[in-house]
């Protein structure tokens, strides 16, 4: 598949734009005019910068408000298309963009528009190039993809196609299944792009909240599908009206839009070959699996979903903060590793690395996170497909190789084979036996939280999605101090893998926040929180201040008895409870950019304690005011 | 009028809010449940601290999910209730906010829901406390206001009341009038929410759009006007959702909620004396003036709007600069403060101060404008009673005395008497002979230009709204190669005084804005744009240069003749037309945070020229780069 991007997906200039669609690896891009008419270069020094670049110039884009139109009108629209069609000459672009007509037609008669866009279509004929006439989903006697191709066959001129666009198509609910009946020769182009479902009005939904697909609510793996059944073959383009995308740095969003195209590809590859194209559909499924269509769907190396976490890493060059807080909690010390300043921490299945290496400065932080796959290099290879990043940790001869990429916050991720006892582990000199395990109170990691800047909050979904397989569960919004976090949990369908990336607020006019004002942190899993509580009380360990105002609230919201209550109240244990069963916990006081969490999972209870976590999120804004995170007035 | 704003619409913690709301001026604060939940003050401390501060504390909010449920869970209901009058006690809190029930109501009947709301009543009046029941627009059984009410009275008790918040009667498109035929004594309290007009959910609409009254799109003016004829007499609150309030400044949005109220009362009462309470009602109008309700609502000093721009003031120590853009524009050095180090530049009526007191190392800026109007003094008075921060110019008994205040923004805005030779002009020694008018091509200050952070962007149009009485127009977008300009112009019906304010996009991940990327500018208004260009031109003044696509997409959009497009491309000119005529405008380059305009309108054009910004913000952003202003990869 040819994939494509249009300029106004991302931000800068156009050179800039050009230089990161090359460097991301789109085969080619639209020009959207207002990027070319706003630049220095000139058409031939666009055309000798694609060319060099090794991307094609795939579509001149738009051009608005032709057909449907007075015939009196003709003459001076045809006057603005043939500049048009010089300028797409100078650039060496043979297709442009017609949308259907919003603002001047008054003719709702198909044979008009046919007639008009023939004429146009002899235009282009005339300079070599061709037109690609799309069904705006607000246009005004056209805005539908059948009426659009139905005009296009009156007009019956081989310079004469359509372009269809998934936005439009799918925004009104229109039934994508029809591409399949349409003549494959007269789709001269289609635009890709997905959008969360929103009920707001056609044009803004459009013009600001378009994403990536993968990144919304529409089915592209089946409307991809779709085109190919078609025997459409040309580019497939993203054209993605995004305000965050405009804003954002240009080279993470180019990379970012090219792996929604390679994950959409393994998708729609998938689902042919599944014959679920249609999945709703009742009619027996077509495989077509072994098909051949003209476009070339690319797969992405097959691997399965995680099953546990091998391990977590805090990064930081004061390792007595956080050691301290993992022995109160009962985990035991497995030794300095043989060769780095790295510690080993365990209990249960829980494996904390601390590492000291190029961490000079740092405070404790959230660095990597271990997970277990079937086929870790298999994992690696599908990940750096995705256009994820490689890193790999230097090892020596006889040491376990550690191979995995970076997400997109920065954050390491590895991919381990699945075993109880992973072999890195004898690295780590036995500092104690492992034998205590009777006391492991701590049974494994039972989620990882991590911050997410807002503007690559999608990114980070996606490359959780494609690239470890990992499911999306309906997002929260949080109230903090200083404005909602939004969560979102991605996880395994067993749970064994649990991780919630939190989109803290941003920082506004001094209104005080810092990056410890929203610590990430890693929580453990127990079937006994009042053993660890305690042992944890016992031991002088720091918790989160749970507000008395809490265990008040708590007791008018549950019929717990007073006992119970107080016993809650002198542990700093928070509660929480829905039909399915019942959730305890407790946090750590914060070190550095991180904290610990204990939960204990009763009856089905599958949740984190979302109501909770406004009480975790004001106790840790205090904190962190008390210690000297300021709050200034301006 | 009592004011009062619920604790949930601001940031920061219970106590920060408590202090930044009796800092802004409100009677009293509605306690949101959670922010109490969260706090580490007890329920007596907060009542301490309130007192101390002077607010009252008018409301406990939100209790859910009550009446209308099967009888075997009203105990539970109950005991939950019982829980909150105890904690209401504490707090000195006499009414509690009971909403309709949205999750657990099973019962379709009011005479259940009024019998189980009479059961709270009675426990409710045991504790000395009452409650008030809404209608949520979104409530299961009970969504309109005079739904609830009729249940309130059907409830017959006391202690049972309603409450009216005028987003759930608004948001629905519901007849706000029929309040006036509610029992006054039965309207326990009042929260008033604005919100834009967005067609989405009215739950997601609810929970992050609502905005301060006159920031949206409600009639809210005539809301209030139907509740003082209703008789009702008690606290008016403000309850906004807005994410963004929630993230900004606590004292700024609590001094912005503050206003809102103020300028609402203002115009309810403007409508009550002319009898526009039901506008677009055919019946005749009932004239209040003179009328004595309950709610006393108090005016503003009146004032007109601005005449004409007195002065626009640049602030910087290095004043060359920017008075030889002056002198090549044809503008005429008028000489030195007799005591300050400030210059006045004049052409036609348009003055330009340049200010070097406190300007150390400051690059040039727009820090003043001056806006002439009939009544100076009434204007600052009306703009002080409005809560702005008053600012006046040090001047000798000699001197003119100049009076204003701060703009959201930190703009300092001076109300100047309506002249057309200002007496300060006296305080500048005569540098030139003031005859040479004659060479005067530029007229006077046509519109000023200045950037908004996005965060403030209400706040401000609603200060230029209420205490300079601007008019707002529709906002249009127009893209940057860092994100879209939101543009809101604000002006007199003739035109005589424009302001554009613009929301400028954030700095994200690197992408290299920086404060001089979206620099402030004045523009100023000729009939002779060749002459001005030309002559500014041969100064050797710097041009921002206009790209030469710009040129070609100008021959295909407008049919102009080639000789025509030679001319504006060898001036830098850019143009525009509409159906009311054209439009011609040249850019200065960029000193500092600002740079200059001259426009030229032709016939009836009344617009800025929006088709060409996005040439304008990518020509600054090239140029901006090029001087060292970078752009980062992460």
């Amino acid at each position: 598949m040819r994939t494509s991007i249009a300029t106004v997906c991302i931000s800068g200039t156009l050179e800039e734009k050009m230089l990161a669609c090359a460097r991301a690896g789109f085969d080619g891009i639209e020009i959207f005019e207002q990027d070319l008419v706003v630049s220095p270069m000139s058409p031939e020094e666009v055309r000798a910068l694609a060319n060099r670049l090794g991307l094609t110039l795939d579509l001149y884009q738009p051009f608005r408000d032709f057909e449907g139109v007075d015939e009196a009108l003709l003459p001076e629209n045809l006057r603005r298309a043939e500049a048009k069609f010089e300028l797409m000459n100078r650039l060496g672009i043979d297709t442009m963009l017609v949308c259907s007509n919003v603002a001047t037609a008054t003719v709702d008669d198909d044979a008009v528009a046919a007639s008009q866009l023939r004429r146009l279509g002899e235009a282009a004929a005339r300079h070599g190039v061709r037109i690609a006439y799309e069904a705006l989903a607000w246009g005004r006697y056209v805005n539908t993809y059948r009426h659009a191709h139905r005009i296009v066959e009156l007009a019956d001129h081989p310079a004469v196609g359509t372009c269809l666009d998934s936005f439009h198509i799918l925004s009104r609910g229109d039934d994508p299944s029809g591409i399949e009946d349409l003549l494959a020769e007269k789709i001269f182009f289609v635009q890709l792009a997905d959008a969360p479902v929103l009920s707001m009005d056609i044009l803004s939904w459009s013009r600001h909240y378009r994403v990536f697909p993968g990144q919304g609510g529409f089915d592209l793996a089946g409307f991809l599908a779709h085109l190919a059944r078609a025997g459409y073959a040309g580019p497939v383009s993203l054209e993605i009206f995004n305000d965050t995308f405009r804003q954002s740095n240009v080279e993470r969003t180019a990379l970012d839009g090219l792996r929604s195209l390679l994950w959409l590809q393994d998708r729609a590859a998938a689902r042919l070959a599944a014959g679920t194209v249609v999945p709703e559909n009742g009619a027996a499924p077509r495989n077509d699996a072994g098909a051949a269509y003209p476009m070339h769907l690319a797969s992405l190396p097959d691997v399965q979903a995680p099953t546990g976490f091998d391990f977590a890493e805090i990064r930081t060059d004061e390792p007595e903060s956080v050691a301290q807080m993992l022995a109160q909690l009962g985990f035991g010390f497995r030794g300095q590793h043989r060769r780095k300043p790295v510690q080993l921490w365990t209990q249960g299945q829980a494996r904390i690395v601390i590492n000291g290496q190029r961490a000079r400065g740092a405070t404790p932080s959230i660095s990597a996170l271990g997970f277990q796959v079937a086929e870790p290099r298999r994992g690696v290879e599908r990940a750096v497909q995705l256009r994820a990043r490689a890193v790999s940790r230097h090892n020596t001869a006889d040491e376990q190789e550690l191979r995995g990429v970076n997400a997109p916050d920065g954050t390491e991720v590895f991919y381990c084979p699945a075993t109880p006892r992973p072999a890195w582990m004898g690295e780590f000199g036995a500092a104690a036996p492992e034998g205590d395990e009777a006391a492991a109170l701590i049974e494994a990691v039972d989620h990882v939280n991590l911050a997410q800047p807002w503007q690559a909050f999608d990114e980070a979904v996606l490359f959780y999605e494609s690239a470890l397989r990992l499911e999306t569960r309906p997002a929260t919004e949080v109230p903090s101090p200083l404005g909602l976090v939004r969560s979102q949990v991605m996880r395994t369908a067993d749970g064994s893998i649990r991780l919630a990336l939190n989109i803290v607020p941003q920082v506004l006019d001094g209104a005080g926040a810092s990056a410890r004002a929203y610590p990430e942190h890693v929580a453990f899993r127990t079937s006994d929180i009042f053993a660890v509580a305690r042992r944890a009380k016992a031991a002088g360990m720091d918790f989160l201040p749970v507000p008395r105002n809490y265990y008040q609230d708590l007791a008018a919201r549950f019929p717990l008895d007073e006992a119970t209550i107080d016993t809650l109240r002198g542990l700093d244990l928070l509660y929480d409870r829905d039909e399915h069963g019942a959730f305890l916990h407790f946090y750590t006081e914060t070190v550095g950019e991180m904290f610990l969490e204990v939960v204990q999972r009763d009856g089905g209870y599958d949740g984190y304690g979302a109501p909770n976590a406004p009480v975790r999120l004001a106790a840790q804004f205090e904190r962190n005011r008390l210690r000297g995170g300021q709050r200034t007035t301006t």
